[in-house]
């Protein structure tokens, strides 16, 4: 299993489906739509918005039933979900050793892109006075997630890579997370 | 229970009790004040400068017993205490995971303040050559606190937040905290 | 047991020479030629070059296999390895909890220096345009290995110590390794 997290706005997504195009060996599964599946199944939350403002008690108990589900799935599996989310309690860990040491993991990815990148991509429309702001809280969700990913790797194993999706170098990152791939596919 | 830590200079301590001030809920428990109790019971300490200056086994020793002294504690708990201590070995970890693993954390809080901003606290008499060091060291102090947070969060599945104490916005970071504590009190 | 740790150029070797120098109660282990010996053992690799290329899974057998020897070793031992290691899958850490959770260690040290004077030692003959890359990239491994370092204190318990190595001042660095080992001599 491959762990693919990013920071919102780092274009995640893009570059994995770039990259798993025609990979037809790889299961891509994401975290959040897995942890709508079960919390609705369970009547805690219906949509993502929902599950962000869930107590810590309840999310606790998706995540459990979300890291069984994780940990019996076979075959070659590419993960898709954050590294950390941003909630009015503070970030929470995407990977929980509580989750993490219930899986095998073979590599981490990280997707980021330069802070200004980001935030030219969350808003175009925004004052001078909020972006001093939001360029603040983004650099530290940005050093939160290279930490926490630090700790996932000790605690895993596995390797950690960054890949940087810069503006208008959406290729080099997706050749990089496809030679990860391919690495896996000998 | 809620662990809040802090540079030293960060101004913890103040922010701490303003935000609890009339939660009678919450009982406020000091670490280094448990450490010193417990030490100062086995005869290896009775002040903080011989705690930091004691040996790793008995370090350690006191730690397992305030470990289980706080695994007890039943009702709302903000437990107060450093994220690392600086000490002539190096940093040690306020929460390695023989403590950590042991509790049962909602909530992670590291309050902070601009690097020049604690600069100014702790002295206003220092030579510009000790300041370039002092600087260097509390930047390093600073950096590994912020991943040990992570490791902290990562292992207790705990959300993080950091509360920026800047001078003259005390009642930003009270405000800050009072809104974490008040999302435990539902 | 010590563990000490460096970013390649940071000089880690010269330090730990220098310091370790007419102390004959202490071994000194280098954590890649027990690999070799026993990746070699194991018929999967004869030299570093090798062993970093090896799959993910025999990595972990060989790893294994290492824990054990050192887990079981006596007396004062200085163990030498990296604190990350750069393979085309990304960063894997030099200390995974599956390994640092056999160990009982003392104290973690990170051999470091600025990021320029590393640059420096690297190469003498390099562009610019290539060593904008290698700065980046540099930097990237540098927060990396300190974020992996924090994750290994608060696992293992043991304090961090960063030394630094600047050009023209081996001195200070192996002044402050040796005082780290006199402080577990008494």
């Amino acid at each position: 299993m491959i762990i693919i997290m990013g920071t919102p706005g780092a274009g995640k997504s893009t570059v994995l489906s770039e990259a798993s195009k025609d990979r037809k060996q790889w299961s891509i599964v994401n975290y959040g739509d897995l942890m709508i599946e079960i919390a609705t199944a369970k009547g805690y939350a219906t949509n993502r918005d929902e599950l962000r403002r869930l107590e810590v008690a309840k999310q606790r108990e998706v995540q459990a039933a979300v890291a069984e589900r994780l940990a019996g799935m076979k075959g070659k599996v590419v993960l898709d979900t954050h590294c950390s989310i941003n909630t009015p309690q503070g970030y929470y860990p995407g990977l929980p050793y509580s989750l993490l040491g219930k899986l095998k993991v073979d590599a981490l990815v990280l997707v980021t892109a330069p802070l200004e990148h980001i935030l030219g991509r969350r808003k175009k429309d925004t004052t001078r006075v909020r972006d001093a702001q939001q360029n603040e809280e983004l650099a530290e969700h940005m050093r939160l997630n290279e930490a926490m990913l630090a700790a996932y790797s000790v605690l895993s194993g596995a390797p950690v890579m960054i890949v940087e999706n810069a503006d208008g170098k959406l290729d080099v990152a997706v050749d990089r997370l496809e030679a990860l791939l391919d690495s896996f596919e000998a």
